[in-house]
């Protein structure tokens, strides 16, 4: 595990799946008029129904395919006739397999081609859009039930907090750091992250606080232990909890932190506080109106609330790959679909603030990490999972970083809650 | 026209509608069981049907009525029996009305009544809220169509800037100001919220803006003179823009700013920032597609937005008294209702600050600057426009110390651009 703030020299990486031996693709001819085989006709359309990415797409039969105007910038690489068929089919979903299988590689920057997919899809055709959301429903992920949610949960978080610790910093913080400038490293941007979340939510020692969904508990010990306030953790996977719960003694701060194995509809009591940084990427949105009332249940009525999440400009499906594959159930939502925790439950919206970029940053720092400590994870797992998690760290990169994906840190409080802070003044000031 | 930045001393003003004579009620009476007048019935059921506020309603019977369990804070004289019937058709309409006839008077803070009548109101029967949808129905002020816009806003901005010049204070902002701590005064307070749009915004010299409806013109000459940019302001009020272009003239701002006098949806042209402060609230929710599509329509690739409104936590149809007598055609929007400008339009929401508390302070100056030169309006005017203005500051005051009311300022930019504020530190360390 990196300990230097997450700052490593760009020299350690090699850049994966580099071919400096490749020479760099021509970039004016016009291949739709060159004489290419059935598949080199298959990937061109595949290329034109992506909306004419700046790539080349290069085929086992020696065939080099482009449709962009502009010089391509990175060259993929499909293997076998079944990939480029899956690839046809369902792009979204096999590019994701194919590289984890090194069936399909990429020669150039793996990051820069998927921003380069990104930024080319607002150009597909309607029928792209209706056949991938008939696929997205046959592949989508478990629903958000109390058990399903357990067994979503329990894929992503419950495959070794060894191998989280590998790459999250010793924060163990596996949400959006918040980088108060562009130099600041990883570690301190996570305790950033959390100081700017308790001043939000202006924490006044001997004050309660509930937390939805608190990953290893570093928030909860953080908030106790400089924020001086009580604290009742929930979350469902079962090694975070563990794992929070001996730092918990270890740091002595179990008699002011209690770290509760269960659901969040399970929360009762009351609290001046609720916070929840990372999970309503897994509650669905169909469950918000359910998380709304546990919140207004448990929030008195000068109490705040901040909901730190990953979301969506407008509401889409999460990313097949990413829903079947990593996460899950996962659902970034939209603001209006936020909405619905709030508008039936006499909260008013006080504060949103939009970390997208932030969490970009986050990411490569969880890259470059993850990149440095790849040989013990192919240890621990083996090549297939090191591509698996390398193409969902960096597409998760890209789609901060193009706009795909947002991250909204929501201040709320109950309507006639006027004990809230005058101006947002007191956060920069610490 | 105060000029010592809105600070009058308490003591100039008595406070409306006072009655020192009168005797407190009686705060025990179980009045259910006294024998009273059917006239008196009718009081006991409309106290009821508004949730049972602590208020004595009394009458020209004699009759002094009130229902809640705690101790009445303010009394509300009706004069003759057809105010009664009115009041109990249609309340929220004929309390306006008969106080600004005097045949309602208020024996106390007429603010407290009001808050009062606020916070009572979640207590409503639902056959109330059916009943009120109707009539508003009736009442709904002009449809924001090209013309009707027009004529509504003539209805309110047209009515002479030298009435307005009385109690705006010396920007003439007719806005929410922005308090950066609550001693401020009221125009050092405009201006902190126009630098507070203009570094939110991010405004560099040389950029142009457009501004859609701008007031008596003080955002635009404001960022021209401190900002260096150049702007286009629209408004429709041929007054405000008359009053607009002879300031820009008196203050050599007239090459820089360019006030026109034609409708949001005439804009065309690129800018780089687009803001609206204050104009969205008589938009009309059902126009806000179009909206987006005319700010697509003129931000470039690398803008920023900004709107500033009264809106509110759920949607609600705008308080029938001030859409007729008021505001025809005005309604706050919730933020579900205002994603619509955004969401479809490719626009990322980057930052939300709620600030009614500010505009409660806002209208506490205004109303102070207003009663000090109530003998100047109502020779303007006359005596019942004195008390239906009273009733619209403090009843708007009222909605936004209670929470019926919302002041939002989002901030927002197309979704790929990258150009954007790295954090907010910048809007507070000027």
């Amino acid at each position: 595990m990196q300990t230097d703030d997450g700052q490593i020299a760009a020299a350690q990486l090699s850049e994966p799946d580099a071919t400096p031996a490749r020479a760099a693709p021509r970039a004016t001819a016009d291949i739709a008029k060159d004489p290419i085989s059935w598949e080199g006709k298959l990937v061109r359309w595949l290329l034109r129904a992506s909306g004419n990415p700046r790539v080349v797409l290069s085929l086992w039969t020696g065939d080099r395919v482009w449709t962009c105007a502009e010089a391509p910038v990175v060259e993929l690489h499909i293997s076998d006739r079944a990939t480029l068929l899956r690839s046809c089919l369902d792009p979204h979903m096999e590019f994701g397999d194919g590289y984890s299988d090194a069936r399909i590689r990429v020669d150039g920057n793996l990051e820069q081609f998927i921003e380069e997919i990104y930024r080319a899809d607002g150009a597909h055709h309607e029928w792209v859009t209706r056949v991938r959301s008939v696929l997205r429903w046959i592949q989508r992920g478990g629903s958000n039930t109390l058990d399903g949610s357990k067994q979503n949960i329990h894929h992503h978080y419950d495959i070794g907090n060894d191998f989280y610790a590998l790459w999250l910093g010793e924060t163990m913080a596996y949400t959006c750091a918040y980088f108060p400038t562009q130099e600041t490293g990883l570690d301190a941007a996570q305790r950033a992250k959390m100081d700017h979340v308790c001043r939000k939510l202006r924490l006044r020692a001997g004050e309660t606080v509930v937390e939805a969904g608190c990953g290893w508990g570093s928030l909860a010990l953080h908030m106790a232990r400089h924020y001086g306030v009580k604290v009742r953790a929930f979350n469902i996977s079962k090694e975070q909890i563990a794992f929070a719960r001996e730092r918990a003694k270890a740091e002595k701060l179990d008699a002011q932190v209690e770290f509760v194995e269960d659901d969040y509809r399970n929360i009762r009591g009351g609290y001046d506080a609720f916070v929840s940084v990372g999970m309503l990427e897994h509650v669905g949105v169909e469950h918000f109106p359910r998380l709304g009332d546990v919140i207004q249940g448990c929030l008195l009525g000068n109490g705040r609330g901040l909901i730190h999440t990953i979301g969506r400009n407008l509401a889409r499906p999460m990313h097949p790959w990413i829903d079947r594959r990593i996460f899950p159930g996962a659902e970034p939502p939209s603001l209006r679909q936020m909405m619905d925790i709030f508008e039936t439950h006499q909260f008013s919206v006080l504060d949103v603030e939009n970390l997208r970029l932030h969490y970009a940053k986050t990411l490569d720092h969880w890259w470059r990490l993850f990149e440095a400590a790849r040989e013990r994870v192919s240890g621990m797992f083996d090549e297939k999972f090191v591509r698996m998690w390398r193409v969902y760290l960096l597409g998760s990169k890209a789609a901060f970083s193009v706009g795909q994906l947002q991250l909204f840190q929501v201040l709320f409080a109950p309507s006639r809650n006027n004990q809230i802070a005058w101006t947002r003044d007191h956060l920069y000031h610490a």
